[in-house]
């Protein structure tokens, strides 16, 4: 591709990523009207974790998704509202001190440093339940069959056979060898389910037949490793100003991860090899695929 | 009411008690079933908070109000395993240290106490999502509309502007000294929006419009309050032993309670009152309501 090209599609993508985030923020804006009545403290914590931080990367992924079936694009952004709200839940969970006990998430204090440990258990599961609620609210889609696979999808791919039962292998990982199937295994139950369903969602609100869903389930498989490999050499390289949050955590834990098992060279052979196979994934498609291709590319240069 | 009726109908609801019982422990059963991949703990977790225990009151109603519509019973179980889902989530999640740090539940020791903190939040994560499953299954109702709807109601009620929300301002109201309003609209949240639910579900599976379901609100809402009023009673009497979990914690954490407000004889007299509300309510129904009576008669009496 040419350098100019490249450029463009650059820009492009980064100029997106800043609207999604500022449609992202405003919708929560909206939904998350602060109440004085002994729960302003949870709509705080909601607020504090769900506005205005993080790169957007699933909502992001729904809003390209849905310029390939000319998806209406406040509708991909309630979507990807949803999708994140329940990422941004599990990120508050997940930071919790009987987790893995952070005090800095995306250059902010964790909710349970701002908030105390209670409230930010209560906004983790506050944000679970809105996820739900946004996806079934007719604003989402008009076509209730569409409503109802876009919950079901979602539950399934953040429960306890997604993302919830891979931070629980995670958490089972700590001190055990594992080898890279096994890695691969976890990271796709654990990070990998969202991300396929931040291109799926768009799938279902197309009402794409499960077969047609294909390519675009392999292209955000190919793209959710490459972005944990990505995330794994940032971990690595030990930053925590460009991570927004503590680094190294994971050779601290002992626990294994692609750059411990392929090193850090291999592992960046790995995730190029894959942005490659992402890409293939699309060719069906002409311009409108374009800004899933930037992602795909750009996707393991975060925070470089 | 002569008391052979009065016989008869309290041992159809226990006949009809121990019945859904069993269905739901079946139900979590067969979707509860252990991975052996570093996710054992969180499904025997899962199982040791979800089957087996509790009064199983929530999907009673469910089965209850489904016998108004003539709702096929295997999919009234399935909603109220969702609303149980929910309920043994928010157990699980208030038991942990953070919040009221309590050992024992349902007369075994609570969840983070048998498998650790970290298995105990991501387990009721899990239940959380596994509710949305169930309900937007099509095994749950053909009819897409209803499901999306289902999903809808029961994250309103389990949100943050329900069940999570009324749990942020119990928290918020240690020490402070609530008035009966404030209290009311407290439980309300807390409790009484996932009951409230329990009765509208079977309200929204025989697709009943809005208006007419408003005498099975008032009925929900009047017996929610009653078993509110009547567990504060059964944690006032201090007998922990046939709570089945500890007691007088109310009291010990400063925090105002209907009887702490009213005094123990007129919060009695106030919880009979609303259990004849909520059988006024039912006053355009035959026998097929004789399940639903029979709770709210039988409701104020539990582990008596």
């Amino acid at each position: 591709m040419p350098v100019d090209t490249i450029d463009c599609l650059r820009s492009e993508l980064d100029t997106e990523s800043g609207l999604v985030g500022t449609e992202i923020d405003d919708l929560f804006d909206r939904l998350l009207l602060s109440r004085d009545d002994g729960r302003d403290i949870l709509f705080k914590a909601m607020r504090h974790a769900a506005i205005g931080g993080g790169k957007r990367l699933r909502p992001l992924l729904t809003v390209a998704g849905a310029r390939l079936f000319g998806i209406d694009r406040d509708r991909a952004v309630r979507a990807g509202a949803a999708i994140e709200a329940i990422h941004v839940y599990s990120l508050i969970h997940d930071d919790l001190p009987c987790m893995d006990d952070d005090d800095v998430r995306r250059g902010k204090p964790t909710v349970h440093k701002a908030f105390g440990e209670a409230a930010a258990v209560l906004a983790g599961d506050s944000l679970h339940a809105l996820a739900f609620e946004i996806l079934a609210d007719p604003e989402t889609h008009e076509d209730p069959f569409v409503r109802s696979e876009l919950v079901l999808e979602l539950a399934r791919a953040s429960g306890p056979n997604g993302m919830a039962g891979g931070q629980m292998m995670d958490l089972a990982a700590e001190g055990q060898s594992l080898d890279l199937a096994a890695i691969t295994r976890l990271q796709q139950l654990k990070t990998g389910a969202l991300i396929e369903y931040a291109v799926e969602a768009p799938c279902i609100m197309a009402r794409l037949p499960a077969e047609a869903r294909t390519p675009y389930r392999g292209y955000a498989r190919n793209i959710g490793l490459a972005f944990q490999i990505a995330d794994d050499l940032i971990d690595h390289a030990g930053d925590p100003h460009a991570a927004g949050k503590r680094t190294r955590k994971d050779a601290e834990a002992g626990k294994a991860t692609f750059v411990s098992v392929l090193g850090a060279e291999r592992a960046e052979q790995q995730a190029r090899f894959l942005v490659d196979q992402a890409v293939e994934h699309l060719a069906g498609h002409g311009q409108e695929a374009d800004l899933l291709r930037a992602l795909a590319r750009f996707a393991i240069e975060r925070n470089h």
